[in-house]
């Protein structure tokens, strides 16, 4: 998969679609989109200029922030699924909020490269999913994290 | 301590100065700030109000943006004072990276509120030190980090 063309997040009802990572309606956000490509949930994004930690290398909250919204993303697409949903249907997927997140750097990331999140998705609970990324830049794991995502629960209101 | 008066990123390098987190030289960063105060590492920072996950709610990838730049910034403290130095002196600090980074979201995060991340530092290896971080909104723990931090490897020029 090239590009995202169908993302869970692009679902998301517009109450909760401000998110900074992955809100469609934040302006001012990075605008992450995460889609399936039949077997795993795939985010795609090259970083801005500034997303930088020292000249050439991109910046490791950048990286977090990726695998954060990817892996909420993720849980969404899996929860979706197992309730009969597909991403392209016109049916609202539960949103998902990160439990705990876990980031690996594996060597430091070149700026001006297209990233590419890849995660494999695990049920813990019927309301809890296991997230593992993959982050590649080009073909090289430049990360790998965890996020444990949870069903939004009522204390966000 | 309620600001951070004298904070180790501003005794960056310039070459070094450019983090979308923490670096002065970075226009359109958050421009994270790290002091000590006497006993802890200190980042004190108000969210901007783009940086939400939903209304009302501070974004995940943000606090652990601040948990990576504050941990960082603490183990630079760190290894700067074992060196003899303050970061009131005139000297460049050892500037680190992250080789990992964990964040446990322990309760929703209000927006508006200024945060506070609170660091422990622990040397394990002359050039690693691991950070453990409290961030507190107010008087309320929202999130725990910690950071693997080593000095900047040559694969990072």
């Amino acid at each position: 998969m090239e590009r995202v063309e169908h993302a869970i997040q692009d679902k998301y009802p517009e109450d909760f679609a401000w998110c900074y990572g992955c809100g469609y309606l934040n302006k001012r956000g990075l605008h992450f989109r995460t889609g399936w490509d039949g077997e795993h949930t795939v985010t795609i994004y090259t970083p801005q200029p500034e997303h930088l930690a020292m000249p050439g290398f991109v910046y490791g909250g950048f990286i977090a922030s990726l695998v954060d919204c990817h892996g909420t993303g993720s849980a969404a697409i899996a929860l979706h699924h197992k309730n009969g949903h597909n991403i392209e249907d016109d049916v609202h997927p539960p949103r998902f909020v990160t439990a705990s997140l876990h980031v690996d750097y594996k060597r430091p990331t070149p700026q001006g490269v297209t990233l590419k999140a890849v995660g494999t998705v695990e049920e813990i609970h019927p309301k809890k999913f296991k997230v593992e990324t993959e982050v590649f830049a080009g073909e090289d794991l430049v990360a790998t994290g965890e996020v444990v995502a949870v069903v939004k629960p009522d204390s966000f209101r």
